[in-house]
């Protein structure tokens, strides 16, 4: 708090939380605030927070409210798409991703409006601030950074509800009540973590999801859907051409109809704690198994067994919030170097909670019916040169076992 | 086939190409047969193949049937359960794990008997002959093997049966109007390729199935149970203590009533050529997944992590029949050493052709709700800290901004 | 030996194996052969090839020489070098790197004068083979391959020689007596191995050595010199620009006369079995050494970590014969995303057998010695983020110490 | 400095600094402190420490002097040399891996004396800090740490001086007049750094090293030595057996005399910032050098290029102070796995600041002559196998070729 702040940029969201840490932020500080509201999909009408920021006495031209909805899915969600990212085996990233994003805004509209600072409403045990900070810092090394969850001591939610009343901040009432759990949300998938959900033996109670139907209330019958890659990117449901935000919101239709991307999780979080987590990915979860559809028929064996190798580093980075990092960077450009030919169609069937690829192809398919075929190849494959294959590769195993058996 | 071959140990199905290799080997290499027969759970009787290598002048001292389902289970799936190990990210491995148990019980037999060679009736296409002689080569580094698919001129069905008929070897009617695709099958999973799966965009006929029920015909209410591990290994279902073998027979049940561990999958063979399956590994899905349910709340993030890395490779090893190797073994120590806390019990819903985890608990558990609450954490983490972390995790990207943003 | 040949383009050297294998290809296989002879930077003359060619009734149209130095250190040599690749912790990779050149050019002219197959002189048990097929293979996928060493008979010198005398192929004098070693050479290096070499317990005998004088009868008085390099690659020796086959020429020229880059090696083939090889590696020992030097100031830590981990699949790669393969080029693409301000000078001290680096400037140094100082450094780096740094990498080993110990 | 201590164990030299540290805990703690001073081989003697200590004040009870010489060694460098650990490709990691045992020992000392805190004096911008700490945390989790120079305000040199003389800390004159680099030293190495070494582009003055002579001043006669490993571990020199400890210390005695093992580097630190520093390691060197040597004739290939690949991994856990993290020893387990054989004799050749390996040979060699010679290996290996082992792993790369060129 040492240093005088003159300007700072606030993500700020128009809830309960960000609004006292608008007016803490000017209080504290006795700086101007300029307010940075995005559309990142997250479901929620964004003309409140205008109002809101308005009266909390920022200026009409220090509020800024943003459609980043297919830069997100775009620049984002697609290149870790491509890359099948998973992280600790299961988890779509859908928080990890949409942070550098909002630094990245956050970081032009300081540019923009000459602001010395930003900050965001992220606490001090979780992920995002770390994520918020180090795509702060990459891309403006020199920018302050204000964590309120980190300086101030409304440590309570009963002292953050007091002083929001002091300063005339409304409090709907199940605020007031304490939800009993917390959300983040996005284009591509709601979490879930906190009070209800801590106990990891507990399941998770039905009225935490959101985004999809329980997948005993889904259709009885199967959806049969198709989806068209071009380079490792989705473009087409069902032969229709789509936007990727257009296309990703079509997916998440079909996946929460179906009860499609549902995770319990118990992950391990960059601050060095376990934590609980309930996640809805419907459409990211169905975008993931039909990328890994197209590449079965596209991608060389040596290029896929490459990125599977490298998927578990490059999705620690983007959990950890590495985005705008060098090495998150080198394994873009290996793994983007292998999509060219990602190019074809999947066909999946929905149903009850899941996804399943029942069909690929493409123009550019590597697999072979005449070289792979039970039937005669006509020679497209001599299988007498599988003794040679098999006793080049065993020479060293023979060697070995003379030596050791 | 310049050698004399003496006595030669075959891996002996008792079906028509075993048998048929069984008698062309007897009149090719004018040799002894020794016939071994092991039950992997595939699920079919074996005294008939007894009778049929009787008939075919084996001696009854060289007849082997044995029964290695607990070793199948206990030394091979279990330890690679452990790994997560999945190829390509979606295939458990079924056929491939089995091979190399099938080639150390043939080794040990041909030092039994004295044989001098052995034999095994993989085509000159697939990965199963670079398993098998792999795996016959690691252990007995001067054995001599025979492929007789890659030897001898029998390379149509027709020409097979002309054989089998030409030496009253008898063939059923469905071999005689070919089988539309052809299976393995174990305690682990059932594979089917060929034929009428040979085209990747044409959905798996239902018929090809033969462990799990459509999902779509499963029950329509869900089903829980609990899987309790000792050290990494599955010891228990719903509170029974249960062998390996009994165990993963209890669960490929579940799985089939529930239709669990369909895979529709194009993959990368070994020898070069991408390959259609489909493969049904009710239990084993089951338990893949319990297995990270369980890491997850006993598993450190720096053992998690370095597994997740490791995985791909040797899940690569094990596809491409590196079993008995070194480098297998290095990795199976690392993971091995990770397990010694992964004790504990998970919790999951079955329903409609999925799996769920949707609880889990362990006394080594390593999540702490008391650091994780977001609630008053009376001390145990200092939100403060979280400063320093990043701005140190940040200092070199600041340090890289300044020169190049 | 069975398809027709018409036309086959043979690597050729003008020496004794390839001369007899001009010959017995135009008798086995009754073809017109056409030679093609590299300049690589070995240091013979070439034009005594072209004779031999035409004395072997070659058409002149038919014999290709091409200078090829240039291409192979800048498209070859110096991607390599970007990677700091080293094949078992040691080797530079001087043969490797050479075939996939050798292998290109084949093909084009391959495609150029309407061959339908290509030939080389490598042997059966090399890795060279290995190398020159996958890349005509790679490039050319329907070509032949005419691998003389492992179809013809004449497996040993005394019949190689008979063949030559038999069809008037100059043989001379030391050739008779058998070389007691063979050796392979071109701008990057020497290598020398068989006979006198096959004792791996055995020194390597001085008379072997070609490229470098013993480091005893190198200079008593050290050299210094400065590599500027502009991104990734070396520009200029002592501020002289050059390109890429001059810098390498004259930094071979300064290691042969300090002894730098001589090793004896003992390396597993990817055929499956381990030789011992001799290498000579002047120019290269130097430059791979000067490369980590300007990276130590200008790579940031995440970008080199992630270079060194992927740098020994990189190098078994090209060491294997994958250079026109996938996952190479994936690799490479990542490589090269690092290396963009990799820009500076390296200084050197060449002394008796050894490089030392002794300085390293950058434009775009990321060290900076305002951060390090043990002085005041009036804020660059606030020492109290360390605890905070530790406390929470601590966290997860303090949560399994309380666990565990 | 919120918690009351009662009772620290100090990490003590005896030298100014943590004179000076013993003395500020006592008064700004109001504590007992306990010292510890280890013989790691740095090369001083430990009983005035004991003097210094006691005429601190400290109870004769309290000071502990343990000579952990071959405990370090043999459970510490010799593990780290099976993994032919290098960080950054260069450096042998001659700091980090004392400071776990340092931590260790400070632990179980801690426990003895039943204290509540430990203490050391690594500064805050170092790695040392974080090495002390993890190991701390991780082997007691709830101990309290003091980091003295994160603390207190004695952030000069005069400060400290005048700290010093104010409590009658005997300053010796060269401390007066600042030393012009700062070093650490053990068994291993010793390192410098600061002041003089801080600018990257300015050679090392001669002045710096003190292990080592200057290889211009190094005999002009090589010298040959033998080097005998067991299991991976070096046991013998020329013949003569010897124990962990005292055979580096002999290493190191060879190594001083041919000025062998000096690096001067520019490294990343943990904390991220890049630092410059030179380290002498003379017996490490060779030592390491050594060990390449016998696993290239006793390694299989597999065994070998996974321990390349993980090594980095390894190197910059230990880097990075996790030397007690499950991640680091599961990478032991897989090391420690592919060492059972590596067991033989390397011979060297030492001259003027390089050591080369010029024989190897060993009971457990994988090294065939047979089948490696260019001459009649009498079937050991049939050449006709390259085509298929070939043609197969082309397969992939045909395809792609018909696909993509």
């Amino acid at each position: 708090m040492s240093d005088k702040i003159n300007r700072v940029v606030l993500a700020y969201s128009g809830g309960l939380d960000t609004s006292v840490i608008l007016k803490w932020l000017q209080q504290t500080y006795q700086c101007e605030v300029v307010t940075f509201t995005a559309d990142l999909g997250q479901g929620e009408e964004l003309e409140p927070a205008r109002r809101k920021a308005e009266m909390a006495g920022v200026k009409p031209e220090h509020i800024f409210i943003d459609d980043l909805r297919e830069e997100f899915v775009g620049d984002f969600v697609y290149p870790m798409m491509r890359a099948n990212a998973l992280y600790e085996g299961l988890y779509l990233l859908g928080t990890s991703i949409a942070r550098p994003l909002i630094a990245k805004r956050q970081i032009e509209i300081a540019r923009q409006v000459n602001a010395d600072a930003v900050s965001h409403g992220a606490t001090g045990k979780g992920n995002d601030q770390v994520r918020f900070e180090l795509g702060y810092y990459a891309l403006a090394p020199d920018i302050k950074v204000i964590a309120p969850w980190r300086e101030w001591d409304l440590t309570s939610r009963t002292r953050l509800i007091e002083f929001a009343e002091a300063h005339q901040i409304p409090v709907s009432k199940d605020k007031r009540g304490e939800a009993p759990f917390s959300t983040d949300a996005n284009l591509l998938h709601t979490s879930s973590e906190g009070k209800v959900l801590e106990d990891p033996w507990e399941e998770v109670p039905d009225y935490v999801f959101s985004r999809t139907v329980n997948p005993e209330d889904a259709p009885d019958t199967p959806e049969i859907i198709t989806i068209d890659f071009e380079r490792g990117d989705a473009v087409a449901i069902n032969g229709e051409g789509l936007s990727p935000a257009s296309l990703l919101t079509k997916l998440n239709e079909l996946g929460r109809v179906h009860g499609i991307g549902r995770l319990d999780l118990v992950e391990n979080r960059f601050v060095g704690m376990k934590s609980r987590g309930m996640y809805e990915t419907p459409g990211g979860t169905i975008l993931h198994l039909a990328h890994r559809g197209i590449e079965q028929v596209t991608l060389d064996r040596g290029a896929a067994h490459l990125k599977d190798e490298l998927m578990p580093r490059y999705a620690e980075l983007i959990y950890n919030g590495f985005w705008f990092s060098p090495e998150r960077e080198m394994l873009q450009a290996a793994i983007d170097h292998s999509q060219e030919k990602v190019t074809g169609t999947v066909r999946l069937k929905l149903y009850k909670g899941a996804a399943h690829i029942i069909g690929r192809k493409s123009p550019y398919s590597l697999y072979s019916e005449k070289v792979v075929t039970f039937e005669d190849d006509q020679g497209a494959y001599d299988q007498r040169d599988a003794e040679g294959f098999i006793k080049l590769n065993a020479l060293r195993l023979r060697l070995l076992g003379r030596r050791d058996r």
